[in-house]
């Protein structure tokens, strides 16, 4: 088992040579990749079904197995993953403005990988495949550091890589799996400066707050959602209606999911009961305040910690406010600057909305569940970044990438 | 003495107002400080006596004193900093792309303010209105943490900035200055994540490595450059020489002036004697590989450490190589990814060297001098950043921006 400073080297001596490979290069090895995991595929699900046995021991909970099991189907959902990255424009190289300063030098700013990319990341193995796949279509050595959950699996998919990566003419260690899942070394990765220049975590609150906290090495903070949807006074009521039954139900447990509804006082008595008709299917749980519970046939009293939760669950807090105003102070003090969502009618609370929430998306007449690489057009997503510095929101193949200025003299000085 | 809590708190609440502020009332702000520093330069020159004084007990160095001291004329330079702050572009509010995607949905994507920045430095009180102007043109609260050294004159500076801010329609707290400058407060600050959405580090490299070892808040590394220049074997000798004269010694003091060169071997006992000569009115000390000082009239034998050191001194390592194989080779190995420049008639090396060094800026035929936010032509510069995340090279004004989705609905879900 290589340490991480054996894989932090390996992946700086790969760095170069990867840099500078031409999108044709990138492509075949991706499309020898693809057909790598489709040819594994049997050995990849008979490791997988180490750890899955291993997890049903350990009592782990029935959707989070459904995430760790890999089928047939779902290894040919990664080739075909792989097999997009592939057709998507190379981000590398880009040369985005060229002028010329007063000394006449010509200067551009081109797009350049970001170099060595670390990712940590918890149970689900597909998500080695498409990282690896983003991070190497974009010019990027990564080192995946997967869940001790997943650890066969993971495994298995990267050996598959590697051996495609042998037949082609890129570097094997573009693609490097960290095998010690030990939070000893994850902590070490946080703070391997010298062999990596950005790190992305992807999982539960947990696991980003402990990476924030302990990273040295830059970071990306992704994923943590607690969106609101704001239902104005003047708002349509079945829109109002499909949009916080989309945002709450669609798929409660991913991180564009509503957490908090927020209803204009004078729209609460027609709309809640509407409302929690609609979402009764789902038994979604309402935890009201005061107001909002006199609308309400059932709910729980929602306390101040509701306000801040994630809850990732059929759970939707509800609240009633007197105006515009305090809708957005609520979203500005408690949101985790994700995706909010108001229903209106009115242009000029659209316009503020859009003006004055700090989050990564914000709606006007819409779920929140947009929310996505994909839906957005992007074609592929490595995460949604919550933090404000280099991306903010779905991040896809760009901002995998960072730029170098490259300057063109004869012969100026100062 | 407010804590850095209540400073945080308060540049939460000014934080929406200013992001929302116009463009002229952002600029009237400006002009308001301007005449504010220059109705206030009598009393912050005495308060920067105050400072000197104690530095000189101290025993400070001529060029630190130097730094340190204000003037009349260099207070007219902050003020028309000031104003030239505010006929620059506001970054804020533009929306550099918009597109439909396939639910219908108009998606586009404004640049808005970073939120909250602080901003540690050191001795040069004239950064403090400097930064001070830049984030609040971007629409950025500033927390400022200078060195004690100059703790009066950063004081009666904020204090003059405030006052204008007063008379303005924007909030006095979008510029604050922490006033304890123990080393307690300056580890806080970088760990402020609640109140702080990223922190830029101005100073030596001690200062850097600490903020980037300690900080959980975002960091934008700033300004080490250890800057190689590369003159070829088929380079021009006065080029060359002009080049790399100007490279080491019209500032030796900043961090784009070079600190080692490297010489193609062909060339080697052609140039280094005229560059040595070139180079004797600075008494710049040459610390050479046997090769080089083969062909030196003087020079100090080079040790590992002076290919990996900043020197900010009239120091030039000097080394003799076969190949630009051997100079990318050694450039990627000790640069700190700043500025490099290579001096070539030879078209092909000039598109290696560019494509190959991994630096923010990359000259083909320029001295390193020019990586500067003013010399690009963005009318200001806040830092340069020698990491990949976010910004790299000369950080002006967009760079002190971040960028949101707006969405535009007419009720789609998922």
């Amino acid at each position: 088992m290589q340490t991480l400073i054996e894989l932090g080297k390996q992946a700086k001596q790969a760095e170069r040579q990867l840099a500078q490979a031409t999108t044709p290069q990138k492509n075949e090895a991706l499309e020898l990749m693809a057909e790598g995991l489709l040819a594994s595929s049997e050995e990849i699900i008979s490791e997988n079904q180490k750890d899955t046995e291993a997890a049903k021991q350990n009592g782990i909970s029935d959707s989070l197995l459904d995430r760790l099991t890999l089928t047939s189907e779902r290894i040919e959902a990664m080739a075909q993953g792989l097999r997009d990255i592939a057709k998507l424009p190379d981000p590398v190289g880009l040369v985005d403005s060229m002028w010329t300063n007063e000394a006449g030098l010509k200067i551009g700013r081109q797009s350049v990988p970001l170099g060595v990319i670390g990712i940590i990341y918890e149970a689900r193995p597909n998500v080695t495949s498409d990282a690896a796949g983003l991070c190497f279509k974009s010019g990027n050595v990564v080192i995946l550091r997967g869940g001790k959950e997943a650890f066969h699996s993971n495994k298995a998919i990267v050996t598959s890589l590697r051996s495609a990566l042998e037949k082609s003419s890129l570097p094997i260690d573009a693609i490097q799996l960290l095998e010690d899942t030990s939070r000893k070394t994850a902590r070490e990765m946080m703070q391997l400066n010298r062999y990596l220049d950005v790190l992305i975590p992807r999982g539960g609150a947990n696991l980003i707050k402990a990476v924030v906290e302990n990273a040295t090495v830059p970071v990306i903070e992704t994923g943590t959602g607690n969106c609101h949807v704001y239902v104005d006074q003047s708002s349509q009521l079945d829109m109002a209606r499909d949009i916080v039954v989309n945002a709450k139900t669609d798929r409660p447990s991913v991180c564009n999911a509503a957490e908090t509804l927020l209803v204009h006082k004078d729209k609460a008595e027609e709309f809640l009961p509407v409302l929690e008709e609609a979402l009764a299917p789902w038994k979604v749980e309402l935890r009201a305040d005061d107001k909002a519970a006199g609308f309400l046939k059932q709910s729980v009293p929602a306390t101040e910690t509701d306000w801040e939760t994630e809850f990732l669950d059929y759970i939707l807090a509800v609240k009633v406010v007197s105006s515009l105003d305090e809708a957005l102070d609520h979203i500005n003090r408690y949101s985790t600057g994700h995706s909010e969502a108001i229903v209106t009618n009115d242009y000029f609370a659209g316009q503020r909305f859009h003006r004055e929430v700090d989050s990564a998306a914000v709606y006007v007449n819409a779920s929140t569940r947009f929310t996505d690489g994909f839906e957005f057009g992007f074609g592929a997503e490595i995460g949604i970044s919550t933090q404000k510095l280099h991306a903010r929101g779905p991040m896809g193949l760009p901002e995998l990438t960072s730029s170098k200025y490259i300057v063109f003299g004869d012969g100026q000085i100062r």
